[in-house]
């Protein structure tokens, strides 16, 4: 079957699935943690084969670190399910109730987005996480995961697809593309795969978004800044800014670049520049930092550059003003932090920086769907449009307007026969 | 200046825009409304112009309905504008407050899209209430009306334009495009504009959709059923299916297939058959339906078709089921009815019917923002991402996450050494 007919097929069993009580997709991932537990001999030697592989195609350490599944991930992701679990049913939420004349009621009603495409980084821990959401939102899902993790990806698939269809999920719900050129054939799957999720390097995203009719969600780039603000507290700049270059340096929301106030240079880079140093972090900054703290001289083109590396760019900026439209112009609009103690310079900082995440004194590492509560995320978006930020189950979510009536029409309206009069009952 | 740097400008301009407070941006409505009623002599007097021309230009009836512009339309537009003022303010509304940790608050907050294009047909009461729409959202608007009413549009625009800069919101948070390949310089501006709403035929949606990076929002077709189940009460269903089929017939949420029950046939026939003749519809049905009601054969290319005109096509079919496939696989996910009195087969066909709007017993013409209660609407869209149906104030708006901490870093999360308690405070 080619991955045109699956996902037509998918489409067709998606009402169903949308359908299926939350009880059947909570049992459904119940019996995945089960599956999975019981499974684990097994799912660690497919992981060993993965890894040998990776050994023998001198894959990059960065890389073996992620597709290695230890007893920690494992136990991390059926934490992860456990929350899924436990959290109340969104979908078939009522949102809205209004009366829009005597018997003429509107229900706004949530209800899930559909079939929906995700393909993402080697990493045996998001197969699992990316389907359990899925499952928990009633959606089909299309899951091609990185080719570096294919025998730990096909033993998973098959515990979790096994768990789902003994749960009573429809048969289509869930498809694993092993091939990578299936995603290009799924990309013109745009009459019945409702929504893209591509993980991965800025250039894989950008040629997903500019090869398919398919609504995207995701992230290109991620240059995440951290502005320190004249009124700011050294004891949080400093331990913020190391943790957010150097505790996931491959990471979207990891900060690329240090904006400071003119004001509060002096305070900052002494003691800045000793921690950058003892966690080797390259310093590139403007003349004026770059003369005194020994760095490398900055250039245009370092404010526009996701390093993923330790290496971290500065500027310094005679306002908060210049910091807002720096970061706008230069930011891709993911997560950017202020570290101040002046409350009125953080709201408005929050309120004028156009990102996902604008934070007060933490890490811009905390933009993360676990770290929010989620429960898990399939992705974090730096699009306006629908979901925003990690990306969670609401995310997975769309709404339909259902209106319940006994033979009104419209012309009585039009004439002014008949009048509505809007009334909201929730 | 070219729209493309008018949109940088625009650009800079829509952090400002959306920091405006809501009193701010309802003083600019009402301004709106006196600068409107003051200068009703010259509207209509370049309202006539446009009709002058249009009947030069031998322009087809229903334009020409559409674009005059009558004291009546005023003073509904007038009245439209009112209930924006006297809505509450959407803009930056907390949606989440989440303590991760002590001292570690997440909040989710609305705030407006920033710089959106809408291309909108001849229709002067549409750029009043685009325009308004997006003064109460707080967005930034490139607004490209009908070239039939230009002379109507440009007074129009500058007593909008004036109104708002009074008020003091930014001077670029409105620009009129008056040429008609402004538009193909509009699709281009990808990185200043973050939504386009086009408004038209299905040909010109489709077109923009093609020819952008641009995040599109709206519908290209609207194909509408009404499906008449075993079921029903004829009361309903005939005024109900005339309604729907003549009360705007070029409409989008028009109905341009019936599917009828085969028990049904026989007790909806005869009368319907004689109200869509003293309506003067033309029946495009199936064999069974179209050898014994004397109406032309339908072929499968009718069950694909948006007429827009005084045609109907009509299908049996043995059961809900196969409604629910049908409206599924040729519609429109636009807006779908079901005429029944069986309460829970209204339910499943409401639930399985992959629709923005799906309705029991009354006219799909209902599927309006107006007649929703949002006052306005910008638009109907027909995708299942951000908005789905008539698109008011909220399909204007997105989201950000603040963050407020006092230093917290990942490092301590990840090693264990602190624990996130997520404690919903709202």
């Amino acid at each position: 079957m080619t991955i045109k007919e699956k996902a037509a097929a998918m489409k067709l069993d998606s009402t169903l699935m949308a359908s299926r009580p939350a009880e059947m997709r909570n049992r459904a991932l119940s019996a995945m943690i089960k599956a999975l537990q019981a499974n684990q001999a097994e799912i660690f030697r497919a992981n060993d084969q993965d890894l040998a592989e990776a050994a023998e195609n001198k894959v990059p350490e960065a890389v073996v670190k992620r597709l290695k599944f230890t007893p920690q991930k494992l136990s991390d992701a059926v934490k992860g399910i456990e929350n899924l679990i436990a959290m109340p049913d969104k979908v078939y939420e009522t949102q809205l109730v209004r009366e829009l004349d005597e018997g003429l009621t509107l229900v706004r009603e949530s209800c899930p987005i559909g079939v929906i495409g995700v393909i993402f980084e080697a990493r045996p821990d998001a197969m699992v996480q990316i389907a359990s959401l899925c499952i928990k939102s009633g959606n089909c899902a299309i899951l091609k995961g990185g080719s570096e993790t294919k025998h730990t990806n096909k033993i998973l698939f098959s515990l979790i697809a096994q768990s789902a269809a003994e749960s009573g999920l429809p048969e289509n719900c869930l498809f694993q593309a092993e091939q990578r050129d299936e995603i290009s054939e799924l990309l013109s799957c745009h009459e019945s795969v409702d929504l893209l999720i591509p993980r991965g390097s800025n250039a894989f995203v950008q040629y997903i978004m500019d090869n398919t009719k398919i609504p995207v969600m995701g992230h290109a780039d991620g240059i995440c800044h951290i502005y320190v603000d004249k009124a700011f507290d050294i004891d949080k700049a400093v331990p913020v800014l190391i943790d957010a270059k150097t505790q996931y340096t491959a990471a979207c929301n990891a900060v690329e670049t240090l904006l400071v106030h003119k004001d509060a240079v002096d305070l900052l880079m002494p003691r800045l520049n000793q921690a950058l140093r003892e966690h080797h972090i390259e310093l590139r900054a403007t003349a004026d930092i770059a003369d005194r703290y020994d760095s490398i001289q900055a250039t245009e083109e370092d404010f526009e550059t996701e390093y993923l590396d330790l290496i971290l760019s500065a500027k310094t900026v005679k306002n908060i003003d210049e910091a807002i439209v720096h970061i706008n112009r230069y930011g891709s609009h993911h997560t950017d932090c202020i570290i101040t103690e002046d409350q009125e310079a953080a709201e408005y900082f929050m309120r004028m920086v156009d990102s996902a995440g604008v934070y007060q004194n933490c890490s811009t590492r905390f933009a993360d769907g676990f770290r929010y509560g989620f429960g898990a995320e399939v992705g974090i978006s730096t699009g306006k449009l629908h979901a925003r930020g990690p990306v969670g189950i609401e995310g997975l979510l769309t709404y339909k307007y259902k209106l319940f009536g006994n033979g009104q029409i419209v012309a009585d309206y039009a004439s002014g026969k008949k009048e509505f009069h809007f009334k909201d009952c929730m």
